[in-house]
């Protein structure tokens, strides 16, 4: 489980006095998440998501709170941050930088089909759009820096062809630029599991602790690659199209996002096997959940350079 | 019925692509409502309300619509106004300023009881402490100075008997000026109509357009008078009890409020009464609803200063 810092509900009800949100009813801790400590607070007014943020880093903190905020005052179903009596969404409890935001009804699904993904391009475009006017700015702390940074850190681990491989497509990849693509604010890693469904509606976006500033068509390319993956890593045509034709619906696509579809989707691909083969071979101290395997994404790169997607919206 | 200003799906549709809320799925002109022109407005996203502004002043719009997003962001369970792609709150729509917010579940009580006062009370005084970390200032608008307008408008109409009893009244509040209790934004109408119940919880509070600055204490007034009427306009005891108590578990009433509650009592019953006045003799026109009867609060005021209220905190 992934509660690296605990807290009593002595504690908890202790610090909710700085918030309007009514007394404690119930904790209880949550397994899943890797980076955060995360609990579950019920309180005489509602539902909520505690967060401790145990590594990252607090100058950055403001930035995803805030994100959150602007886009759930959009309508934007994510996290809406609560703010405490001194009017700050970051407080600090039992040492840690913290936060209280609203719990959100529905649950994750593992097989989505044609419908959700339609849903998920609709909401990304709209979430987009509102995000064009927040004006924090945090470069993607996932983005091309950091892939030669872990590239570097991870390289002794592997095996000579993979090695090759991953020096190619850092390359490669280094060919490719696209100052001229729509940017904004992107979740950057909208999985399955970060997406909340309510009956047939997408009721809620969560764990924007990955956010950042980059081209919005690399969020995209995130969520195909999880999303819309069918038989050996390959793109499953229908669930692509959905995701894509439902989101040129809002916001429509310009014609250099078309063309840098296949790149992107190499990119998006690149940086989780990247993080997935650091976390793999360099846990960090007191890394309480077992890292996943770097070797599904090598796959799905592999897929996207052998069969570069056709743009199918 | 109340829709001054009509808005057809059409319009609404094209409006609602300012928004990130989705595609409109339906919209519900509603009957009550006397100030403004409002539409419950269903979305692919969610379920919100329009208010089309007719008469508040231009300048005052953004006080209720920020103090209405800050107590939102505090976890109260008021209206979130949404904002728009300009990342404003308020637009303007058929050339009426005009703001989206969420639409709360729940249903107003016609006869709540001590349990429903309990709720009333606790909410009220998380609002409070929620409001006074905001920053704007509106000074009540139909506080004293408005008093002295609108008694001075009636007067003309009014019967011997009731233009003595006004000009006592005002005479008597005139002594009573408490600069010493604690102020913040009040609600300032927060009648049985303006609170939504989802069971015995307590699920949303309502229309702000009359909030502004004043004691804390004049809100649990205005609750008192309507919420906790007894009989021949009394207080009852009990429920009175129940607001009060629960209130002051969450902000503890200083010694000053005690002694003030019953000139309070009677300052919040000869504002309605003059408001009622105001709109019976000398509607507005255009004014669709029917004004209440004035009667009403002049029999609570007659009955605040025959038997004032004991502290029953």
């Amino acid at each position: 489980m992934s509660v690296y810092t605990p807290v009593s509900e002595d504690e908890l009800a202790a610090w909710l006095r700085n918030y309007s949100v009514g007394a404690l009813a119930s904790c209880e801790p949550i397994k899943s998440g890797i980076e955060n400590t995360n609990y579950f607070v019920t309180t005489s007014q509602g539902r909520y998501v505690l967060t401790l943020f145990e590594r990252l880093p607090a100058d950055e903190l403001p930035f995803y709170l805030n994100l959150m905020a602007h886009l759930a005052r959009h309508g934007i179903p994510c996290p809406a941050p609560i703010a405490n009596l001194a009017d700050q969404y970051l407080g600090a409890l039992n040492g840690k930088p913290a936060a209280l935001v609203t719990r959100l009804a529905g649950r994750s699904l593992e097989d989505p089909g044609v419908a959700h993904c339609e849903e998920l391009g609709a909401l990304l475009a709209r979430m987009h759009l509102a995000g064009r006017s927040y004006g924090a700015y945090l470069e993607n702390p996932r983005g091309p820096k950091w892939w030669r940074f872990a590239a570097q850190a991870v390289k002794g681990f592997l095996q000579k062809s993979q090695a090759e491989m991953l020096e190619k497509e850092l390359a490669y990849q280094s060919g490719q630029r696209f100052p001229d693509l729509p940017r904004g604010p992107v979740h950057a890693d909208l999985f399955r599991d970060n997406a909340l469904f309510d009956g047939a509606r997408l009721s809620g976006v969560i764990d924007f602790y990955f956010a950042g500033v980059d081209c919005l068509l690399y969020d995209l390319a995130v969520c195909a690659n999880d999303w819309c993956l069918g038989k050996d890593a390959a793109l499953d045509a229908k669930r692509t199209q959905a995701l894509l034709s439902s989101y040129h619906a809002v916001r429509p696509f310009t014609g250099l996002e078309r063309e840098a579809w296949p790149a992107m989707l190499r990119a998006a691909a690149l940086r989780f096997w990247l993080s997935r083969l650091y976390d793999f071979h360099l846990p960090r101290p007191g890394m309480l959940v077992h890292a996943h395997d770097p070797e599904h994404f090598r796959r799905v790169l592999e897929s996207r350079v052998a069969a570069p997607a056709a743009w199918v919206a």
